[in-house]
């Protein structure tokens, strides 16, 4: 097995996929905000969504959608500039609509068709200029148009995030995964939800896919944070169209399985450190590793909570070696913590062990954080379990973009 | 029964009570930093402590002797600018010092003595400067004295916090109740964890004064968030002396009983209010209520869910009637929510009702938001439980402070 990251890849980079782009005029002047994605044949299909009571329309009708069709979907119609939230019934229509002007355009089945949107809430849909896209789009879906997909879902985004993978499988095929993602902060104004999209030409069940893109959500996009605010919109698609040609995967814990699970958290991970990285005001992308748990879990907690943390946000956005934010924010995680057997390490130095401080060069410690790529490990002396997350500092740049009033 | 608040009062208000503080050179210049407080007799008393897994020695000290002195102190040393925390057994050393100086100073047994530290963590105590300073504070102490020990336990406070009320028993006595508290934000460099201190001339048992300390903390202090990180230190003390001669209150749910628990927590309250106001970098003072819900636990999860988001408190910073926001942060909170229910109110206008945006006037709304102090209310039409937190905005103020490197 191997993986090959391209990284001008895009959701059409996998074999019989195409893509469309246009401008509805949602909400941005001069730029297209709406993408179809559509696959030459029938995939197999998985999705995550937002664990927020408060659910947008699309996220609503992908739910039941995802329910009844048995895994199986052929397109993808988004936008951008408006996340179709908190807009009551209308807005449940606009996403039906959404879904069936794609479903008419492409002739295909109503329920082969997904619907994301993204933007503002609370505001009505310009549902009409929205159809008139869609049909205007249909007419020119091209190989080429991946990388204008990933243009066209940005909100507050600085810029497209997109990837692709190449999975030399076990037992001799090649299949490729391409991806697109937004997101940068969370919601309303700024409406920066995360929403992900990858694509294949891999072979393989809905069932297969579904348990794949758990753990692959698991070690990537449920493994950052960037202000800890859970949107209203979140959804991550992943769908299959079989057209590498490889023999069908029947189980994860297959070689062939596992292999394309590895590509897959590869390209996950690609998109959800993007994402990160394009964090709201961010200056620093933070690794945060915690070993020597208890449980993964306990690892995870531990982890997220020093992810979450303002005050370890801000230290390091000031490059401050503040070892005490870091076991503080151990202590209140939950996690099974014995702090007299912490060991803290910041960019590779050794500031803490057994609970006590080290007398470290505070310079050389603040040389080794002040970088664009930031490493805190945490061992907490308890077992064998660990996990990574990643996160950006916290900094007046995104005060600035969250505290502007909504245009 | 009746509550008279007097914001002038400290904790040497109530009767018996005296204080003294001494400048111990710790961290700060040509300041107090450490106080004792001293009854004239022996107190009921009752403390709650830090629920962080990482506590610093002086929180350790305490819980053993809560465990072990029947509920009975007569005196408390504290000081600031060293937290004496990840200081290990120098650290324990220390504040066992601190103790035995003071009961020998005072002329008190050892186990009637509780020790408080907040400031640095990380640092070793300055012990033998402490040990003077408490041998020198001893000699002075007066009942003037009690503003000045508010002035000393403070960090990086920008004000003393202090108040008393006064309550009058149903069953005919008066009783006093006088605390002080610091806090602005949580831990180092700039570490401003809670310190509050209660002080009492009443007469009541252990049990039934820590049993209302339980319930008037629920209301104030575990009511309010200013990050969200909960630091090694926190400590809440309350010490009642019996010197105003009522007839001891023996049940809470006495009537005595409920007028003591009302003095005492709208005391904890006004000081816990104190300590939001003086968050660090904040502009406003934001009171949540949360109605409707099915239970307490629900609304006081979804009530500190909105006060904890960075994008409720930065759009707040703004005036931003981001209803989005707020809505956004109660559906995932975890508590009992039905979109479709959910009412907010933005200082007293109604923005969102059934889920749905009201048409409201933007630039009325900004001014009902711009302004110190500022009322968000939720109704989630479920039920009847309500709760009420407050916390402050979140601004630029607060990443400077705590982006600064230690010193």
């Amino acid at each position: 097995m191997s993986i090959t990251i391209l990284n001008e890849g895009n959701p059409t980079t996998p074999s019989g996929w195409r893509a469309a782009t246009w401008d509805c005029a949602i909400k941005y002047q001069q730029r297209d905000d709406l993408a179809l994605l559509v696959s030459d044949q029938p995939c197999s299909a998985a999705a995550i969504f937002t664990t927020n009571r408060v659910k947008a329309a699309p996220v609503r009708y992908d739910q039941d959608l995802m329910a009844r069709n048995g895994g199986i979907l052929q397109a993808l119609v988004v936008n951008a500039g408006n996340a179709n939230a908190c807009t009551g019934s209308a807005g449940a229509a606009a996403a039906l609509a959404m879904a069936q002007t794609s479903a008419q355009a492409l002739g295909l089945a109503l329920d082969h068709v997904f619907v994301m949107s993204t933007g503002t809430i609370g505001v009505p849909m310009p549902i009409e200029r929205i159809v008139a896209g869609i049909e205007a789009a249909a007419k020119r879906l091209d190989q080429a148009h991946g990388f204008a997909a990933a243009q066209a879902i940005m909100t507050t985004d600085t810029r497209p995030k997109h990837a692709a993978v190449r999975v030399a499988l076990p037992s001799g095929s090649t299949v490729s995964l391409g991806g697109m993602a937004k997101g940068a902060g969370m919601i309303h104004p700024n409406m920066a939800t995360l929403l992900a999209v990858i694509t294949s030409d891999a072979a393989l069940s809905p069932a297969v896919l579904d348990a794949a893109l758990r753990q692959a959500a698991e070690l990537s996009f449920n493994s950052i944070s960037i202000d800890g605010d859970t949107s209203t919109n979140d959804t991550l698609l992943v769908m299959a169209n079989g057209m590498a040609g490889n023999q069908p995967i029947e189980q994860l814990d297959s070689p062939d399985g596992a292999a394309f699970l590895a590509g897959l958290t590869t390209l996950c991970q690609r998109l959800a450190h993007a994402v990160v990285r394009d964090g709201e005001g961010a200056t620093r992308f933070i690794t945060i590793n915690v070993r020597g748990a208890q449980s993964y879990a306990d690892a995870k907690l531990a982890a997220m909570t020093i992810a979450k943390s303002p005050l370890v946000k801000t230290a390091l956005y000031g490059a401050d070696p503040n070892w005490g934010r870091v076991l503080c924010a151990i202590g209140y995680s939950g996690a099974e913590v014995d702090p007299e057997r912490v060991i803290l390490d910041f960019g590779g130095m050794r500031v803490l062990e057994g609970g006590l401080p080290l007398p470290f060069d505070e310079a050389a410690a603040t040389a080794l954080l002040d970088v664009p790529q930031v490493l805190i490990e945490a061992d907490l002396g308890l077992g064998e379990a660990a996990a990574t997350v990643w996160t950006c500092d916290l900094t007046e740049g995104y005060i600035q973009i969250n505290t502007e009033y909504r245009t």
